[in-house]
């Protein structure tokens, strides 16, 4: 028997008992042993609980019994996650997360403590919630030099851009229809519109690939705040869909780029297809070639089922999967990681005068108008070129609006 | 070091190699030590090949060298991989292959044969190509009764039907392209193009998520010969695709489904989006909900590189495994699998009489006609009730040229 704690009994602590539950005969089948939940931590109070027998306040009796082998941490944040977590795997005890905060930011250190505890520190629920990523990215991959792995990986601004897109809304009407199902928060949205928690999934599917700590204040980031319905108007008629992308690659001139942040893909392409608050990362070895992974990027039961995933994993794989799912630890960069890849770009500006756009922007290859504002896509050019075209622009007296890269998959 | 033998040195035997020596490092370090390839079986003549020394022509010295702890089954058919396979099972060796035919048609009994034996029975390879599938569904929905696998699972007829939608090309038209790029088989193409690879690829996932054995022989198979430019011209004006679909369900009123068959579905939709030689398996699990896996379907360095994941799983997993990767033997079914559902049909006649169709269909949900054809979308019918409306028609002398299922994902 694979006796298990769970740490914060939230949405997702929740879940993981639920599909404990529910799935006891499947989760038996695959783990070749009944997995039992023995200990819930949560301070607040659960007495009236079916399971209220479970719930302790401490985690010292978690770390103390000998027989609670897997410790599911689903508190969220970096306190106190990571005391808990670093005090689990230094007891000997694996641990299974869906905390992207915890793994961007201290998933090195954590890893470094499961290599040398010989115990699994696995955390496929932290990138893309049910979407299975972390798994296949490093197990299918095995035998494959990855050199971009990119896609939706934030599941609420999503479903923002999808109902932009189909129903026409504005940014904040967008919101308020996410805040409401409960998707973005009410109080502070930001971890969601302005990329932070598309960041923080990135640094860790980076960390991946390279094998060496990407921090997540290195890597540039941008949200959807900047998306009008001007936008979502232009890059239609352009056959283009607006995404809110994140991606890690080896940049076709050495080094690499890493980064989030809205970019335009053709509607015909897949990751285009990707709606609501599904997500869906696209993955290029050099033996597979392209490989995608897509699902529900949020929720409670996919996420929780992830994590279940993680546990049975852990029970069957041992510490021997940290021979290669680790990243070394690096000191942060100075600034922001720079990508010198040369892209097209949508530009829209709140202006007619085509002659000086075109001249500025140093050719385009396809112009809409509408109302008073141009919208066009730019030969392929880098992003310090960009930003000298704007100062131009400026000069010219134009107003560069929106700035989008292409995204070509 | 793990030391490996390949069986028969084709296009994926040798791209074995290939991936093994090219990404030697990589796979070095996801294995936790060195991969080398100690015998090649081959009874072709390769003295001018650079690892000529490797060649062997008999089993015999694979099965008796105790150093030899996995071997790599590409050969293909049944016959002699069967035995061969078999054989190293029997001698304790673990056992990675690409070979569907084998697996679909044997699977049940070398997963038994490797249970008994405390060694592993793997098959990434063997269902769509470079895309991992099995991996993932057994390992990341290991918390999840799976209702529903489906998709495309063949390369070659998704581009034939790629060639037809955008091209305009006839299904002849397409075929020949396919036979010039090596996609279908010159002689006889009908593997492919009549579902045959299809049906063992579903058999074997089929098998997977009902634990217990569906027989290739028992799954209605239609391929894609009957599919004409009228339909690829009536499907796209109704912003329809045309995909050859395999599925696998547990069927709402009990029960379960399986078969292959051309489909139509929403333009729209993922798995519409899935063109030329790629491959997509859509999952739903009941706690992770829909998820999607994607990749190109064969070629030499995907495929290879999944039975490379194989190996390196193997070495790590051990037999363990198969507590939960395996299915019961079954006796095969007296005639097929039976799909009771209701699906809505896409319908082709060579008449314009929409009255006596409308009628004879029991109503109709679009109509569209072009020259002497008229094509229709039924309301849901089961396929026995569809068998009927077709008699229906014959009497009232209107034939049916092509009836399509739409499948609603």
């Amino acid at each position: 028997m694979i006796q298990v704690a769970i740490l914060g009994f939230g949405t997702v602590g929740s879940g993981v008992l639920e599909v404990l539950q529910k799935n006891a005969a499947q989760v038996t089948r695959r783990a070749g042993e009944q997995v039992r939940v023995k200990y819930i931590l949560d301070i607040r109070d659960f007495s009236g609980h079916p399971n209220a027998d479970l719930f302790v306040n401490s985690i010292d009796p978690i770390l103390e019994d000998p027989e609670v082998t897997t410790v599911v941490e689903t508190i969220g944040g970096t306190k106190p996650a990571y005391y808990y977590v670093k005090s689990a795997l230094e007891a000997g005890k694996n641990v299974c997360t869906s905390n992207k905060e915890l793994v961007a930011t201290h998933g090195a250190e954590l890893l470094s403590i499961a290599v040398k505890q010989g115990v699994c520190f696995l955390f496929e629920a932290s990138v893309g919630g049910g979407t299975p990523v972390i798994t296949p990215l490093h197990q299918c991959l095995a035998a494959n030099v990855v050199s971009s792995v990119c896609g939706i990986v934030n599941g609420t601004t999503n479903f923002m851009l999808t109902r932009m897109e189909y129903d026409g809304m504005s940014f904040e009407e967008a919101l308020k229809v996410a805040q409401g199902l409960g998707y973005a928060e009410t109080i502070d949205p930001s971890a969601d519109v302005d990329g932070i928690d598309a960041c923080r999934k990135i640094s860790i599917l980076a960390s991946m690939i390279f094998g060496s700590e990407v921090h997540p204040e290195n890597v540039p980031t941008r949200g959807i705040r900047e998306i009008t319905i001007d936008d979502i108007y232009f890059t239609k008629k352009m056959k283009l869909a607006v995404k809110l992308i994140a991606y890690a690659r080896r940049s076709e001139k050495g080094g690499f780029a890493c980064g989030v942040e809205p970019m335009v893909l053709p509607v015909e392409s897949m990751m285009a297809s990707v709606s609501d608050v599904y997500n869906a990362v696209l993955v290029q070895g050099d033996m597979l070639g392209d490989v995608m992974f897509y699902g529900k990027g949020a929720g409670k039961l996919p996420t929780a089922s992830a994590v279940v995933a993680d546990i049975i994993d852990a029970a069957k794989l041992g510490s021997s999967i940290h021979d290669s799912l680790f990243w070394r630890p690096t000191a942060p960069l100075k600034g922001k990681i720079t990508d010198v890849d040369s892209y097209t770009y949508y530009v829209r500006v709140n202006n007619l005068d085509v002659e000086t756009l075109k001249e500025d922007l140093g050719g385009v290859v396809l112009t809409l108008q509408h109302q008073n504002q141009t919208a066009v896509l730019t030969l392929p050019m880098s992003a310090r070129e960009m930003e000298k075209r704007k100062e131009k622009l400026k000069k010219d007296g134009i107003h560069l609006a929106t700035a989008l890269r292409m995204l070509e998959v």
